[in-house]
């Protein structure tokens, strides 16, 4: 893509009505911006980086067998009745249809999944069974200051595990959980397994935390055991496996894995015939990872004082080719293009008639993971740096694709 | 996919609360479910239509130079109040946080995207711009009794273009014009070009209309001109190009194109530097296009007495293979599905153990366009039958790759 031709506008400064550095580093290099308080319009190149993870985290769920739908986001009131949390849910937008109808807009689907569960299965020949969505949510946020970490109005990858026994939910939970952490590996994000609080069925629940100054957790670490603890359910500071002190950290949950038991069978009376002839409620879990706030965590954790440095599979391109010469020799860009193209990459191309040192400070701040430098004092040489690194390397083009190739592992 | 698996249940009856087709059919065939009025949820078979639906159209936008974004739902009473829409628009879903701030749910984005283009584009250089979304979109409809032609949330196509003067949205929305006839070709969809009442800036606007029973539009139809005028501008019964004598139709509005002129800039204090530094307001045009509309437009238009006759472009599945033997040979199986994996399209496998003739009997329900049947009583042959048609033929599976290659005409 041609940069000139991206709705895109660079700021000179961080916006002074943010606290959070991934609210400040996206609206500053043009991947967002603000709407209202905890409500963020997701730009071409915000709307890249949300696609790439959808993409990531929808291959795991498929990979887990699961089924994609979509539920809506407006909930009947009844369904929140039933389970008490029409009340209790402080974070509940409620609002009512001129007809008198009153509706909850979701902020998970617990009061949605089960009930349809419910018409569509009846036999243990029917489990176990997956289903997720990949869809906008709303809080209520009292207090929204964390960027895409703490929105109104997200976007969510929910799932939902149907099952014959807690066993099964525990087995099943297990796969969600190494699927989230092949998710955080891709990414290069150092996300922490936290024990927290499991309600009846299961002792803990797990939460996937990242550590940054911006989260409104607080986990203890073990660095031995690279596993954390929510202080919530923990009082000690000495790690349960290693006897190893714990450390204090600020952090966000991007995700977790939580086994709802029979919980919502009971209050929705989702029931299965088993083997035996005997009907028996359905044990279920459920596995949420924030979509938008992963970007948000991507973005606390990969920066520096230039800007953002983003992780290759999520990245808004993977190249950015910035042209700092005055005579452009278009062939050369070409055959530059062509290269990217036959390794079945993205790129964005500067051919913008700006300053080569504004290219190069906008560059930095937008983070694209590879750039590629044209400029006369090269002569016929490339410019190849990596975000991350400051190393350059000099390159002939003919010596280009092999060695993208390599550099990018790329069979 | 493995029928058995499939998230999915057949209903032997119509649904009893539904009046339209498009919901009789979907719902009965295991497609969508009602939630509350007017508000569906997608299952596994629904969401691979809209999901193919969806394809098509990002396809068709994408090769407008249009850049993808993505919008909230939740939009500040400010924006609404500044184009007096906020109590004149009736069908508009309001809600308050706990902290007193007023929201509209958003049934279109004209009044986030002028205030977002403003922050971005001050110069004729950064014009023409197209920007679009497939977003979820709220509206708190009175009577919401057509299924999924009128919903209260539903999916939708939103397109915006910025241009220099009123003739270029004039060029550009007859190229969007061309685009939507592209989609409802892929389609098969007989789909008038409508003229309707068009706002300050054109005579008309564009509806793209289908005719059907459950329609709630009123169109008059030239039949030689294959064209139509919406009622509501239009007393007389006779075509202004040809003279011909015009035909009354019930018919449902898939999609819109929209001259806004400079009215939402003057809302939103819209402007440009033009060449010859002079400040001037923008052109602005919508082109609106209902994701799930269409589905349910398609439904409407493609069914039989038995059941759904999908589109093969955006069928849940391409091949429907189904096991109508008691002694499986799934070498046989095996061959087939490599077969349609050869050719690049999805398939879904009936192997349940049910009789022969509730398969078929669902088979045609949920209509997926190519039926392959595994049968003793075909011997070693397989039969393959058109959903849209009634002859079959046999074939042997040696001959089944090249004779599935020229029938879906893949290269």
């Amino acid at each position: 893509m041609f940069q000139s031709k991206l709705f895109y506008k660079a700021k000179k400064e961080f916006p002074k009505d943010e606290e959070s550095i991934n609210a400040k580093y996206l609206i500053r290099a043009g991947f967002i911006e603000k709407l209202s308080s905890g409500v963020y319009e997701f730009l071409p190149l915000g709307f890249r980086v949300l696609e790439k993870i959808t993409d990531l985290v929808r291959k795991e769920m498929l990979s887990l067998n699961a089924q994609e739908l979509l539920l809506p986001a407006l909930h009947p009131k009844e369904n929140w009745l039933a389970t008490q949390r029409w009340e209790k849910f402080d974070a509940l937008f409620k609002l009512k249809s001129r007809t008198g109808s009153e509706y909850a807009l979701g902020p998970t689907h617990e009061e949605i999944i089960f009930p349809l569960v419910k018409e569509m299965i009846s036999s243990y020949k029917d489990l176990p069974l997956a289903l997720f969505q990949i869809q906008t949510k709303f809080r209520d946020e009292l207090r929204a200051k964390a960027g895409l970490l703490r929105g109104r109005e997200f976007l969510m990858k929910d799932l939902y595990s149907f099952h014959k026994t807690n066993e099964e939910v525990e087995k099943f939970k297990e796969k969600v959980d190494r699927a989230y952490l092949r998710i955080f590996k891709v990414l290069g994000l150092k996300v922490y397994k936290t024990f927290a609080s499991g309600g009846t069925f299961s002792k803990y629940s797990t939460e996937f935390q990242v550590p940054t100054e911006f989260g409104e957790d607080e986990i203890l670490i073990c660095s031995n055991c690279k596993v954390a603890w929510n202080k919530e359910i923990k009082s000690d500071r000495i790690c349960n496996f290693c006897k190893e002190i714990l450390t204090d950290h600020k952090a966000i949950e991007v995700g977790n894995t939580f086994n709802l038991g029979d919980s919502f069978s009971k209050s929705f009376d989702l029931k299965f015939k088993d083997k035996d002839g005997k009907e028996k409620y359905v044990f279920a879990g459920c596995y949420g990872l924030g979509i938008s706030r992963l970007m948000g965590a991507i973005v606390e954790v990969f920066h520096d004082d230039r800007g953002i440095i983003w992780p290759e599979k999520v990245a808004p391109f993977t190249f950015h080719i910035l042209i700092l010469k005055k005579k452009v020799n278009l062939s050369e860009v070409e055959s530059i293009v062509k290269i990217i193209e036959k390794l079945k990459k993205d790129y964005l191309l500067d051919e913008r008639n700006i300053s080569f040192g504004q290219k190069l400070v906008e560059s930095d701040l937008i983070g694209i993971p590879y750039r590629l430098v044209l400029s006369e004092r090269l002569k016929n040489m490339i410019e190849f740096k990596e975000r991350k690194s400051e190393k350059v390397k000099l390159l002939k083009i003919s010596e280009l694709f092999k060695f993208l190739k390599e550099k990018l592992k790329i069979k």
